[in-house]
C-alpha cells in the first residue's frame, strides 16, 4: 500500500466502507486482513479525544487527505447493555444531525448499515456552541435485523 | 496496482497529474514506469471518438469511477508546427470555454501547467449543440517557459 503510484488515495464509498471494512472487522477472523486494516482505518476510542486531535492517528494510506479520517469505534459497554453510547468528550461532545438514514448493498437492495451524521459541540449540553466538525457514523445492520428495500 | 484494497481510487490532484505523470510521459525515459503510467492514463486520440465512447479505453486503474477519465491526447502535427490543434469528432467537437488557468508547482510556486477547460458541442459550429461533456486539458509548461508567480 506503500507504494501506491502517485494520484491513488483511500476514497470508499459508504458501501464499500460497511460491506468490506466494518464487515470483515466484525468477523474479525483473518490477522492478515486485520493488519491490512489497522494501516487504513484504525481502531480508536475516538471520545478520548477532541477531534482537531485525530487527524494525528488516521492510518498511514489515508494520510495526505485533509478532509476526512475514517476510525472503527468500539462499542461502549453501557451500548452493548442497550443502552444509549455517550458521546463526550473533555472539552465537548458530538450529538445527531438530522435524520438516521440507511447504507443500502447494491447486490442485494438490503439496508447493510445505519448512518447518523454527529456534529462537534464545544462546552457542555445543552449549552454547548456547535463547530464545524462533523462525523458520519456507520453502524452494521446484522444480516438477521436487515430490512428488504422494495423500489 | 490490481491488488489495491477496496476503496482505494484513482483521485490524482492537478499537481500530481502535471508533475508527475504528465512530466514522466513527456520525459519518456523509464520503459518500466511507461507500462504502469499506460494502465492508469492510457495514450489516446480521443478526437477520433465521441465523449460518450472513451470511458471503454480508460485505465484499468481507474474503471469504476463513473465520473471521469484520464488520457494522454498526442500532440497534433498542426500544433506542433505552431498552428491550433483541431478538435473535431466525427459528430461535433470540443470549444474552449473560460479562462485559461495554470496549475502551480506546491514546492516552486510556479506555473508548471495551463489548463483549458473544454465544453463538447454536437454538430458543426457555429452551429452546435452544447452537450453536458466537459473535459480540462492540462499542457506542460516547459521549464524555461515557467513563469514566478509571487504571493
Amino acid at each position: 500500500m506503500e507504494d501506491l503510484p502517485p494520484g491513488f488515495r483511500f476514497y470508499p464509498t459508504e458501501e464499500e466502507l460497511v460491506s468490506f471494512y466494518l464487515q470483515k472487522k466484525l468477523e474479525g477472523r483473518r490477522e492478515d486482513l486485520n493488519r491490512v486494516m489497522d494501516r487504513v482505518i484504525p481502531v480508536l476510542y475516538i471520545y478520548e479525544y477532541n477531534p482537531w486531535d485525530l487527524p494525528q492517528f488516521s492510518g498511514e494510506a489515508c494520510h495526505g487527505d485533509p478532509e476526512q479520517w475514517f476510525f472503527f469505534i468500539p462499542r461502549q459497554e453501557s451500548e452493548a447493555r442497550g443502552g444509549r453510547p455517550r458521546r463526550l468528550t473533555t472539552t465537548g461532545y458530538w450529538k445527531a444531525t438530522g435524520s438516521p438514514s440507511f447504507v443500502y448493498s447494491s447486490n442485494s437492495n438490503r439496508a447493510i448499515s445505519l448512518k447518523r451524521t454527529m456534529v462537534f459541540y464545544n462546552g457542555r449540553a445543552p449549552n454547548g456552541r456547535k463547530t464545524e466538525w462533523k462525523m458520519n457514523e456507520y453502524k452494521a445492520i446484522e444480516a438477521h435485523q436487515r430490512i428488504k428495500i422494495n423500489h
